[in-house]
C-alpha cells in the first residue's frame, strides 16, 4: 500500500470513477466468488472491501461462493477421501452433510463476519432459506450421489435482503422435494440467480486472466465475446477444458437476460472494482 | 393419530382456541428449542407444525436452537473428545470451528429445510448475520476458550425477517471485536433476544415437567412462580442443579421486560401449543 | 360442550387444520348468512365465532345477511300483512321503509354488536354506504314494487373495510338513480359482491343438507357439481323448487370468477369451519 | 335561488372565502345535525351540500345526528306512546329496538343515500360499529330504561373512515358490556366524539338563534362566550331551560380540548358554511 | 369589492360552485400566464388568489409564465434594442443571458413571493431544473439566435413538486445538449408540459375575448371549437394574425391528449375561476 | 489529468476512501460555494463533480452560493456603481432587483444546468421558494438598504428536494413580511440552513488556506479549533479582518448543532472531496 499520491490526485481518481458509478447505481451485480481470491487473506480482504464499496455507491451486490478446498479439508479430517467424477465431487449422504456444514456454516458465516468487520451489513443465506434454490438429482452417465440440478430459483429472499440493505452471501446447497439436500455447482447457481434477479452483470472470479487465444500467452486475451460466437470458439479449441463450463454459465446468464457476464482474474487485487470502474475493464466480457 | 372426532367436534376445538389466539396475535414469542424435542423425529415434526401454526394465526415466532449432541457427534468424528468445565463445553479454536459449522450449517439449515417442507417461510440466521450477537470471552475461574458472554444484541435483522414474513431460526454463535467467533449458551441468547425484541413470551423447551417441589414426584409441579421468589426457592433447594441456569434465564428475561417466561416439557408433543392455547398451560411460568 | 379431550388431542386438531388454513390465508370468503342459523341463538353464536376465527387465521371474511322473519315480524307489528309474489316480497313504499330499517338498523347492527362481543372488529354496511349497491326496479310479469335488480356493485367500501381489519357485515338494500331505495335478494347480492371482490369462495347457508339426488333421503347428497351440469340437473328435476334460485346464484358466482360456491347446512353448528377446514367439507360445492 | 350575480361577482365570493378555507384545511369539524334542518327538505339539502363542500376543501367533517320525531312517529305506528322523563325519552326494551332501527336503519342510511346523491362519499355508522361508543345505564332519580351514559369512545373507526375519504355519519346508540344497547343523547355523543377526534370545532345545529341575553329579542344575541363564564350566565338565568344541556355539551367539548364549540341556527340555510366561511360567523361561539 | 351580499347569498355561491369543484378535484390544470394579467397589479393579485383557491379545492395547478415586457425593459436598461424576427425575439448570447435572468430570477421568483404572501406554497422552476425542458436551436428562414425548439419534456420535477404540495411556477428557458440555454415560447412550452402531465385542461390567458367571428365585435365570440375545424377557420381568415400560434398550441395540446384547451381573457378579473366554476365558462374552448 | 496510475492503484484509492464514505452516508453536508472556485472554469467543474460524487455515495449535499462578482458586473452594465458599507453591499431597490435576478436567475440556474450536464439531478431554489428564508431589514449604524437579517428558516422545501433525490442549489435572497425582498449574506445563510437541516458538516469554500497562525506563512495553518477558543484567537489577532465574519458563521453553526464547520481553500481542485475523504482533511475545522 505504498501508494504515493497527493490528496488532489486521490480526489481525481474518485472523480474519474464517477461516470462508472452513475451507470451502476441501483443495478444488481452478482459476483461468483472462488479460487485464489478466497484463500489468500489479502485478496479476500480486497474482495470484501470491494463489496462494501459497491454497496455504498448504490450497487445491489450479491455474493455467491463455492468452497471446494474447505470441503476437501474437512472430509480429510473425518478420514474420507474426496472423489471426483468428470470434475464433479461424488457426493454420498455423509459427504453432503459435510458439504452443507462447511459451505453454509463455515465459509458462508466467515464471509458474513468479515463483511461485518468491514462495516458492511451482511446476511448469510443458503439455497434452503426461503426456498431460494430447489433441485433434483442430476442425471449423468455415472452416478454422482447428491449432486443436484436446479429446478427452480425463488429469488424473493434475496430481494428482501437487498431491500433491507443487506449484502446477501449465498451458499449453493439446494432443497429437494422430499427434504433431501443437493450440492449445486456455484457457477451455475450464480448464473441462475443473476438471471432471476434481472441482474445487470454476472462476474465469475477465476484464477486465469480471461479467455486467451493462446493459453500460453496472457497477451492474447480476448476482451469481448458475443455469446453467439461461443460455439465456434469451442470448435476452434480456444474455449477448452475447465473454461467450457464457466463460459457456458456466462452464455446461459446472458441468454436468460443478464446484461453482461464476465470472467475475471481473481488473483489481481480489486479485480471487481477494476472491471466496474474503468473503461477497459479486465478479463473477458460476454454479451 | 387415531383421533376419532366428528367434524363438529373438531370445529369446537378450533373455536375454543379462539380467545387464546386473539390474545397473542401480533405478539412476539421466542422459543428456545432443544433437548429430546430436537432428536425425536415425531416431536421435531410436531414442533415445526406448531411454529407454522403460530405464524399463521399472527404470532411473530422466533426459534433459537442449541445442538450439543450434534456438536459432540461431529467432534467425535474428527477424533476429538468433548470436554466440559462446570457444565460448559471447553471450546478451543478447532472446537469453535466445529461448533459454528454444526450449529449454523447443519442444525440450523436442517430446521430451515424442515420448516419449508411444512410450507413455512424460514430464514436461518446465526449471531454473526447483521451483527445480531456480539460477545467477548467469558471470564471464569477456569479458562473456557471461545465460550462467550453477550455484550450486545442488535435485533434489527430479526425484526427485518419478521416484517418480511419469515420465521427466523437462530444459531447462537456470536462475533467478537477482532473477528473471532464465540460459542454462546442458547438459553441465555434466547432470553436476551426475547428481551431486545420486546417479546411477550419466552419459552424454554426442556426434558423435564417444569419446576417440581419434589423432584421425584411430577405431581408436585409448581405452575406459576413470581421471579421475586426465585432466590428463596434456590435457598430452599427446590431450584437446584441444571435448573438453576435455566430459571435464571427466565428471571433475566422477565426483568428485562419479557411478559412471561416458561419452562415447558418438550417431550410432550405440541407442548408449545398447549402452553399457548389452553387455560391451564403446561410447565412452569415465571412472571 | 362436554367435549372430553386431552390437551395433546386438542393440539393435534389445531395442527390438522393447518394445511387448510394455509390454503385460505389472504383469500376472500363471502358468507351469505340466513335461515335457522340466524334464529337459533346457539347456532348464531357458532357462526359469529367462526367468522372471528376465520379472520384471525388471515381469511378476509365478508358477511351478507337476509332478514325475512324479522321484516315480517315488524310489518305485523304495524298491522301490515306481508304479501309475496312468486316467492318475492311485494314491497310498497311503506314496506321498503320497514325493510331498510329492520335490515340495516336492527339485524345488521345486532350482528355487529354480537361480533364485537366476541372480540371481532365489525363494520355494518348496507348497499347505500359508499354506493356499494346500485339497483333499478325489477321488471316482472306482476309488479313487485321496490324489489330491485342490481345494476352496479362498487366494492371499494368493502375493500376499505377489509384493509382496515374490519369484518364487513352487509344488508342488501340498494340505492336507485333518483334516491329511491330497493329491496335486493340477499343470495344474489352475495353472489355479485363475491364476484366483484374476486372472492375465493361463496358460501350460502341454508336449512338443507345440500343438493340431494332424492329429496327425501339425506344420504343421497351430491357433494360436487360442475356448473355446466346444472341445466341438466334442472331438467331432471333434481334441482327444483327453492333450490333453483340458490343454485343459480352459485352458478352466476362461479361464472363471474368466484373460485368455488357452496350450499351448506346452517343447522349444523360450525358448518362454515367444517367446510373450510376439513377434507370432505360439507354440503354441495359448485365449481 | 334567484340570485342575480355576474360571474365576476361569483368569483369574488369564492376568493373571499379563501382565507377561511385555508384555516380549516386538514382540520376536523364535528356537526351535530338535528331540529328543523333535518325535517325541512330544502334545509336538509343545504346541509348536505355544505358537508360535501366542506370535505372538498379539505375539512374532515363528521356528522352526528339525532332523530326524535322519526322515533316518535314509528312508536306511534306500532301503537306505543312516547314517554318522557325530565326531557329524556323513557326507553324500555321494545322502544330501544325501535330507536336503534329508526336511527341506524332509517335516518342514518337516508342521510347516507342523500350524501351519495350529492356526489359525496358517505359511510353510515352507529355507536356499535367498531365499538365506537360504549355505555352503561344512566342512573337518575327516576328509572329511564335503556338510556345510557357514555363510558368509552373508541374513535378508530371514525378515523379509518376519514382516512379513506368517507364522511362518517353517526347514529348515537351505544353497546353495553353484556350486549345490551343504549340510547344516547346525540349532543353529548357529538361533544365526546369531537373531543376524542381532537376536533377543531363542534357545531350544534339548533332551532334558535344562539344564546340571547333577552330570550324575546333576537337582537340580543351573545356571539362569544368564554366557558368560564357559563356558571355565572346560568345563575343569572340567561342560560336556562333547554339551553342548559346544550351549552353544557359545548363547555365539556371545550374542556376536553375541542378548539371552539358553536350553537348555530339550523333554520338559516347554509348556517354551517356561514359559520365557517365568514368573519362574523353566526350563532354563539364557546371557547 | 363593494359587493353587497348577505351571508346566505355568499354561501349559495359557494354551494353552486360545488359541482364544478368536484369535477376538477385531483385533476391537473396548466395555466399559461401572460399579457395584461401579469402587469396590472389588481389582475395579478386576482390570478394569484385563483391559483391558491384552485389548489385548496384539490386541483393540481401549474403556472407557466412569459415575461416579454420585463425582458425588453431590462435590455433597454443595458442599452440593447429588442429585435424581433417574424414576431420572435432575436436572441443573441447576451440577450439570452438577460432572458434567463429576467424570467427565472425576476418574474418567476416575484410570482413565487406573491403566492407565498397569499399563503400558497410555491416553487419556482425553469426548464433547466431537473432537466424539465430540453431544446435545440430552432431552424428558421432567418437566424433567431438562441431561440429553441423543445426536443424533450421530462415532467418528473413538476410531478415531484405537485406531490409535495407545491404550486410549480415555470420559466420557459431550456437546456441544450452542450450546456447552452434556449429561449422558449411560453405558450408552446405550456402546451407541451400540459400534454406530458396528462393535464385535464390548458388555459392560455390572453388580452382578447377569445376567438371572434368578427374581430371588431366582441358579441361574435365562438365559445367552442372542435380542433378538426381549425384548418377551415384558418382558411376562412377567422383565425388570423397573432391568434394563429396560440390556437395551434391549443390544437397541439388537445392532439397530445389534454382534455380541453382554452383561450380566455386575462383582462377580466378571476377569468380562470369563471372558466372553471361556471356553466357557460368564458372565452373559447378547444376540444 | 495526466495522472499515470495502474488500475489496481486506482482501485486502491477508491477502497481507501471507503471508511470515509461509510461515515458520511445518509448525512447532510452543506457547502457554501464562492470565491475563485466559482470563477475558474476548471475549479467549477471540479466542484460540480464533487457534488455529484458525494450524492452518489449517499451524502445529502446542499449547495449555497454567493455571486458578488456577477452582481457587480451586471450593475456596471446598467451603469450603476457598487457601493459597500463595512464590507456589505449597499442595496437600494434597483440593486436588490439586480441581486435577485443575477443570483436566482443567472448564477443559480447556470449551476443547475452544469450539474445536470454532469448527470446530477439539480433543483435551483432561492430563499423565496416555499418560504425557505424570511428576513427583516438589518439594522446597522449606517443604512444598508435591502440588506436583510434572517428571522426564520423553513427547511421543508430543502428536505422535500433531498427526499426526491435532487441536489438543492440555493440563492440567498429572502422574503420580508410585506413582500419586499432582502439580500442575505451567503455564509450566514449557509450556516443557518445547515443548522436547521441538522447537517453533519458545514463547509465554507474560501480563497485562503484556512486559519493561519501567521497570515504570511501557509505552513502555520491551524487545522482544528474548538469554538470556545475563538474569542481568544480574535483577541490575539490571529482571527482578523475578513476571517472574522466567516469564522463567526462557523461558530454559530456549531453552536446550533452542526457537527463540524470547515473553512477550506477553494483554489485547490477537489478540496471538498479531500476534506471529506482523507484523514488529514484540508483547511481549518471548527467543532
Amino acid at each position: 500500500m505504498a501508494l504515493e499520491l497527493s490528496n488532489t490526485e486521490r480526489a481525481q481518481v474518485l472523480v474519474q470513477a464517477l461516470p462508472y458509478i452513475q451507470q451502476y447505481a441501483g443495478q444488481t451485480v452478482v459476483v461468483k466468488y472462488g479460487g485464489n481470491a478466497m484463500i489468500n487473506e489479502q485478496l479476500k480482504s480486497a474482495v470484501i472491501s470491494d463489496m462494501v464499496l459497491m454497496q455504498l455507491v448504490g450497487i445491489h451486490v450479491v455474493l455467491v461462493h463455492g468452497g471446494g478446498p474447505e470441503i476437501s479439508g474437512m472430509l480429510k479430517k473425518i478420514g474420507k477421501e474426496s472423489r471426483f467424477v468428470n470434475g464433479m465431487r461424488y457426493t454420498d449422504e455423509e459427504t453432503m452433510e459435510i458439504v452443507q456444514m462447511v459451505l453454509a456454516g463455515k465459509v458462508n458465516k466467515d464471509l458474513v463476519q468479515l463483511l461485518q468487520l468491514h462495516s458492511g451489513k451482511a446476511l448469510g443465506l443458503c439455497g434452503l432459506d426461503g426456498g431460494l434454490l430447489r433441485a433434483e438429482k442430476m442425471l449423468a452417465s455415472e452416478d454422482l450421489g447428491y449432486v443436484g440440478e436446479i429446478t427452480e430459483v425463488c429469488p424473493e429472499i434475496v430481494n428482501d435482503a437487498i431491500s433491507k440493505g443487506y449484502i446477501p452471501i449465498i451458499s449453493t446447497v439446494a432443497g429437494g422435494a422430499k427434504g433431501e439436500v443437493y450440492n449445486i455447482n456455484a457457477d451455475i447457481a450464480a448464473a441462475r440467480i443473476a438471471a432471476e434477479l434481472g441482474a445487470r452483470k454476472l462476474i465469475l472470479m477465476t484464477d486465469i486472466r480471461g479467455l486467451l487465444r493462446d493459453k500460453e500467452d496472457e497477451n492474447t486475451l480476448i476482451p469481448v465475446v458475443n455469446v453467439s460466437d461461443v460455439p465456434r470458439l469451442e470448435r476452434e479449441g480456444i474455449i477448452s477444458g475447465g473454461m467450457i463450463p464457466k463460459i457456458r454459465c456466462c452464455v446461459e446468464a446472458v441468454r436468460r437476460g443478464v446484461g453482461r457476464a464476465h470472467i475475471i482474474d481473481g488473483r489481481i487485487p480489486h479485480s471487481i472494482l477494476i472491471e466496474l470502474f474503468t473503461d477497459e475493464g479486465i478479463g473477458t466480457m460476454f454479451y
